[in-house]
């Protein structure tokens, strides 16, 4: 039997070349060698976007078509919502009984993505996601998280609350693990340290030759370049980390020359790695449109995997529920 | 159409005489008058109980005796199990997307049922308790909640989210009203402000002959009446207590009467509270034996409410999920 591996997205926009670097491409080769579940977190996305479900609603299909576009086989690959799994409700309010509030306020990405910052101005249920996290990844008895760095307190969370369940009532989870990915965060157009929607800096998955062409014509450069003879630095441009991760080593490696001593002007560079992501995005396109026309697929797609994993999840509240007596009728 | 009135109690312990004159003697009387829900609260129970779990599955079948042993009638009072309802950790988790941790730290009763009263140390679920109070009333769409004084902040929370709730997305739910009760608070047999099965200072509702005897026997007087002749000072004597919440208004007068003017020593005065008390609690008791016979029948009762409820909070949920567009299929 294949490893369970579990991933999943915020639903809050569609997906851009950094969910791409970051994630999508590492899912799409795992894909065949795990048993593989991708799921749209809208409930996690109402913590921090409440009040606008009709915008989760609508980034849930948009989503959707980015993972197929992006090579995402519904063959291989679990796609599901969360919010149509309300076992995942049932078991992040069991958790909640024995994690404490110190365990959730200091955990460094609350920390980090809360804007105020303050405890008492947080939203209840903004503090808890870490237990909603743990219960994504416990109904589906998934072992392996494919995270980033700044992931794992939120995993070292969920093996803690597995650990802690085990101990209380019966061993039925298994720790997950990270399964660490290079996962490199990709930089912004605007130069700033993450590429997101929010922020307007980012090339989506969905985007038109001509809204490439754009955004990578608006880029930021290196600002000490002035002229295009001038010698450049690659290291600080963000155009530059764009074919460190979009293009070839040796083409990577050429246009690093030609900048560092002024052969390859800003003009030139920016032509050519709007054809290497024109080249990444153009199939995606395709696909996309292929998909977009045939939204009853999609939604075929979404309902299956949906009730594969509800099945899944009803087995397992089942086990809990039998280890902490909850189990009435 | 009735209106529907709901009331629960977390399965920590059986229930004693500060429920009963608290609480249960109301719902007898009001069960006829509305469409009268009453739930064993074990989700709840956990909060403060989540490393005793068996202890709550026991409590949950002595609770359902002392119901029905008090004159809960089942044709006319709804009883279910909220661990058996789990709409109500859906609503649960969509409601903690709107609320402030401030609001829930600030309530004045987390704060005095906390023992350390450090946010910090909290559990998240206890710290969320009054938010799962409100699913647990308006998955039942109840709207007359009959309180004591200080369950009002809750209460208060409760129409707050909704508010919240129907402006946000849809107004579906009402506003619940407090009926708010005499719900005296009884005194412990040992003078503490309130009797409960913690301190050891109850008398329950399943008490035999004998334990009414010895319990009242062993109950704290007026510590200044050291002889039967002194004159004493009922007001500050949980025996009186007793006897006003329990003997007819005359003879809690004459009770006064020969206590202050010496007449009525303490023996003979709770000679006649435990007559008064065996006479309550002997038909219970009755009752009680008869039930406990028929397990199957108490699990009957118990799975037919929950069915009841369960159709209803999954309405409710329908509803719910419309107004936040989170009705995928």
């Amino acid at each position: 039997m294949k490893e369970r591996l579990l991933t999943g997205d915020r639903v809050t926009g569609k997906l851009h070349l950094g969910h791409y670097i970051g994630s999508l491409k590492n899912r799409v080769t795992l894909q065949d060698q795990y048993d593989s579940f991708v799921f749209l977190a809208d409930i996690q996305a109402l913590t921090t976007h409440f009040e606008q479900p009709d915008l989760i609603r609508s980034h849930a299909h948009e989503i959707m078509l980015d993972y197929l576009a992006a090579g995402i086989n519904p063959e291989h690959t679990t796609l599901y919502i969360q919010s149509m799994i309300p076992e995942i409700a049932e078991l992040t309010i069991l958790f909640s009984m024995f994690v404490t509030v110190n365990s959730l306020r200091h955990n460094p990405t609350v920390k980090a993505e809360s804007k105020s910052g303050s405890l008492d101005e947080m939203y209840y249920g903004f503090l808890g996601y870490p237990v909603s996290q743990a219960a994504d990844i416990t109904i589906c008895k998934a072992t392996l998280i494919p995270v980033g760095e700044d992931q794992l307190p939120h995993l070292e969370l969920t093996r803690r609350i597995v650990r802690r369940f085990n101990e209380l009532y019966r061993p039925i989870f298994t720790e997950p693990q990270a399964l660490l990915g290079e996962s490199p965060r990709l930089i912004g157009t605007d130069g700033e340290a993450k590429m997101s929607k929010s922020l307007g800096n980012a090339i989506h998955l969905d985007s038109s030759t001509e809204e490439i062409r754009q955004r990578i014509k608006r880029a930021k450069t290196d600002p000490a370049r002035i002229h295009a003879h001038d010698p450049g630095h690659p290291d600080i441009c963000p155009i530059y980390s764009y074919h460190l991760a979009f293009a070839s080593v040796a083409a990577a490696a050429e246009i690093r020359e030609g900048c560092q001593n002024g052969t390859m002007g800003c003009v030139a560079c920016k032509g050519q790695i709007t054809n290497v992501l024109e080249q990444l995005i153009s199939p995606m396109r395709e696909q996309r449109a292929l998909y977009a026309a045939k939204p009853k697929l999609i939604h075929d797609i979404l309902m299956s995997g949906t009730e594969r994993v509800r099945g899944i999840a009803q087995e397992t509240m089942k086990e809990v529920r039998d280890a902490m007596s909850l189990n009435y009728f």
